[in-house]
């Protein structure tokens, strides 16, 4: 052992684990790496799996990020594949491992341990889960098995809607089979609120997926050719294939047999470094959980960027100690794609923050993705939550078919350094016809949020939280498209003239397209001494 | 006059101008607002107007935004085009008025005036420019007056390679033109260092698009049927039509009738709310300066976002004095695309940084726009600039096919945050694989930006400013399909065998694709004691 060079075991050989064997090879050529990987391969592309079942990444050659031989090469690393670290001897600081193939058991000794063991899918233990036509997603292995399964079938269940199940959901009907979709919230993406989901389950209808929402799964019967899938509520579905994603669980179990101190719901706790309660053994990736600095509380975030960049704070720390840069925490930056829509979130969301009991204001706003004169434009849908007390920037949710990522980008920099409603206000954007407005949509939620903050817009969440009188300020021709139950329309153009058709001695509920326009009739309504609202995200977002 | 609704003129009735109106008609009923603009339309999308010439904006009426009609109706503006204001008296708080057409004069009293007229393209009494065949764009007659005379035209010259020049460079060649693009600087895009221009160059290029370098324009000689231009080095050109794009100069004369106290280059001196040297003149958009927020200076940035939010802050400031919300200064974020590359700044340039003597870093490196192993990814080069003293950001520039826009917006969020090198390296972006990667480009400028300031990446800006010995580490089949001059190629994955190869005794200068394989090589050599340096953004962006 050299305390400049140390030996470094790493288990787990994927995001969080080759980040950090790739980061310590740079500190040192000295140091002896040994990356301990249960499966066959190392370092793929774990996110691009529905991808390659969809067809969309032809090749599968292409995931395979690095292979053990290029890790070897490029990193001088010791590889051992097909290997499975069963016990950690922290006082002895040696971990017990053994082969897949040969069952050989070996004692390795370490300086410093990584523990990068990722999650792994969710299976509760129903009657018939373990019918070979249910299947769950994690590695390449995975991956071959759907995709020969999902070329044989014609009905494939889809349960879950998360992430991977949506994405699945949409390669899968991409190669034309006929899915169906169960979640049991009455949404899909339960991480964003309603409404701003309710778009990306538009578009999987509108592709033929079909949606059961509030169901769960109960048990699997096989039959002959089939399997029966039985949900909660008694319903009964047969499919050749079903494709289960309803969550994941850390893989905990071998630093329990070292004694790691573990969080609420089986993860690894560690500190800004990446350091379990044993200081010489790291956690990262999907395995451990981490600080939220938003609330300052705590989260597990099992995605791909963070367990990359808390890899690599663990080799910092190896070799630097505290002078390495601590991780700073996940705020939960997140983004799907159905088909055209996309949606995602980072920080907050508003049913989250209700769970906590932490106030906070909120605003949804529609804009163009780019100057809606140029060609192309799409509506972005914005939800922004802030805290009312200091203006700080809590949480956001977007969804549409164009900048979506670029505006929750945005919001998770703006999060990451603190900025306030007033700074949304005044972000300089890049800005030119084909890429932006000369007011983003970024802005117009700082617009939006500042107005409610001094007063100057009174909002309504939604056409439910509505009084009776509702004025539909939209031209008379779109507003007889597609009316809005129960509203009266007169034109933005001609509100002025027609005060006197609206009841002041009860309260105006103002909508439009978009939730601009209605804004602008509410200040007008206001300025001439009525109790008016404006409803947020307009019809646009409301019908 | 009535303080809670004052009178509200307001000269110019584009961006920050119309913006200002609908402003203050947000905050009351009751002002009178008059909106004075000397053209025939208000609120037209100036932005938009070389795609409205290249035929990407089919219709005409799409630029206009509103029209003097629905400000009237939307606004209950008092819209009066094409009058010109000729005179401010801001002691009797007047301003003299007068019609184009028929030159009636008119005296109109404010409470408050909003300075919008905007800049004018630079027209140098150079012999021969009052030709009819030399056309600037400003407006919507403008735009008529090229596309009439480009669709008879053959051959064009496009004087001045900034933002406008470039997109008229482009449009115009989409119309089958023959252009020819002429800059006195070295390089397209003058604002842009110039390494980060070349990839726009070469796209030009690439569609049959003639550049001339460092030279200018000296005189127009008209012919029977065409102009002829003479450029400074004497050469001469003939062509149809002239697009002249050689800069702008504020509108200020109007305001020196006033006395306003203006800057060293004309433009009017605002504090943060936008007040003039006279506090019930305002002054917002291309005609004023406002503070540089990262070195503490002044800039004038003639941009439509600035512009339209400018216009808001002074009726704010009208009707909420000093409470309302400070303008924060400009950045001077800005986007252009040419053809299929896009190129774009945030903050400071090298360039500028020299010419103030502020000590800077600087990175450059490359990644790709979404996941490389998901179709459709491009390469984003992204040039970073920051202060070795605090590791603030201080600018950066990106250019590439892809993504350009979004990386722009992040790091322009994260000046505005005064964020760090090292919150680049944490900052978790939306991550899917069509959207981003797990290590985004920016969490890769973070990376490397840290590791220079670490002493872990001593990079070397140009091949021009690397030693004698320089090695390749590109894979040989890449290397020699477009080798580095005086490289010696020795591939990243026999680099450990192969030491014996490289003279100790020497500074050693590595090279590779991107940029990246190179530090990792520079760190292998690093840790074996060599001197050694990575040539930053790799063959991509040297060669």
């Amino acid at each position: 052992m050299s305390s400049s060079h140390p030996t470094i075991v790493i288990i787990g050989g994927v995001a969080g684990g080759a980040s950090a064997a790739a980061r310590a090879r740079r500190h040192s050529e000295q140091s002896h790496i040994i990356l301990i990987e249960r499966g066959p391969d190392v370092s793929f592309a774990n996110c691009g799996l529905p991808y390659h079942i969809g067809g969309e990444i032809a090749d599968r050659a292409d995931l395979a990020v690095q292979t053990p031989d290029s890790l070897r090469q490029l990193l001088n690393l010791d590889v051992r594949t097909l290997t499975e670290a069963i016990s950690i001897d922290p006082r002895a600081r040696t971990i017990r491992t053994r082969r897949l193939d040969t069952q050989a058991e070996e004692l390795v000794s370490y300086d410093k341990l990584i523990l990068s063991p990722g999650a792994k899918p969710l299976t509760p233990p129903l009657l018939g889960i373990d019918d070979s036509r249910v299947m769950t997603l994690r590695n390449l292995q995975d991956t071959d098995r759907i995709k020969k399964a999902a070329s044989a079938a014609k009905d494939i269940l889809v349960i879950g809607g998360g992430f991977i199940g949506l994405e699945m959901a949409e390669q899968l009907a991409h190669l034309g089979k006929s899915i169906t979709l169960i979640e049991r919230n009455p949404q899909v993406l339960p991480q964003l609120d309603p409404a701003m989901a309710r778009p990306l389950q538009q578009a999987l209808l509108d592709r033929g997926v079909s949606l059961i929402f509030q169901d769960g799964i109960a048990a699997f019967e096989a039959n002959e050719s089939r399997i029966t899938a039985v949900l909660s509520s008694g319903r009964k579905l047969d499919a050749d294939l079903v494709i289960l994603s309803i969550g994941v669980q850390p893989e905990s179990a071998v630093a329990q047999t070292a004694g790691l101190t573990l969080g609420p719901r089986g993860h690894i706790v560690v500190n800004a470094w990446q350091q379990t309660s044993e200081p010489d053994i790291y956690a990262v990736g999907d395995v451990c959980e981490t600080a939220d600095p938003i609330l300052n509380t705590r989260v597990a975030i099992a995605l791909g960027g963070p367990a990359n960049r808390q890899g690599r704070t663990a080799a910092d720390h190896i070799f630097l100690g505290d002078k390495a840069l601590p991780y700073p925490g996940s705020i939960g930056t997140a983004i799907v794609r159905v088909f055209d829509v996309s949606a995602g979130i980072t920080g907050w969301s508003e049913k989250r923050l209700r769970q906590v009991g932490q106030t906070y204001q909120t605003v949804t706003v529609n804009a163009a993705s780019h100057a809606s004169y140029y060609p192309g434009s799409e509506t972005v849908t914005l939800k922004l939550l802030w805290n009312p007390q200091n203006g700080r920037i809590l949480g956001a949710q977007a969804v549409g078919k164009d900048g979506i990522d670029k505006r929750l980008d945005v919001i998770a920099t703006a999060i990451r350094g603190n900025l306030t409603i007033d700074d949304l206000v005044h972000l300089e954007l890049a800005y030119a016809p084909p890429f932006g407005s000369a007011k983003d949509v970024i802005n117009i939620a700082g617009f939006a949020a500042s107005n409610i903050r001094d007063g100057l817009l009174s909002p309504v969440a939604s056409l439910e939280e509505a009084g009776a009188q509702i004025i539909d300020v939209r031209p008379t021709a779109t507003a007889s498209k597609r009316p809005v139950p129960g509203a009266k329309n007169i034109p933005l153009a001609q509100l002025r003239q027609r005060l006197a058709e609206i009841d002041p001695s009860q309260p105006v509920f103002v909508i439009c397209q978009m939730g601009r326009t209605s804004y602008f009739a509410a200040r007008i309504l206001a300025n001439h001494g009525f109790n008016a609202h404006s409803i947020l995200g307009g019809a646009h977002h409301q019908l």
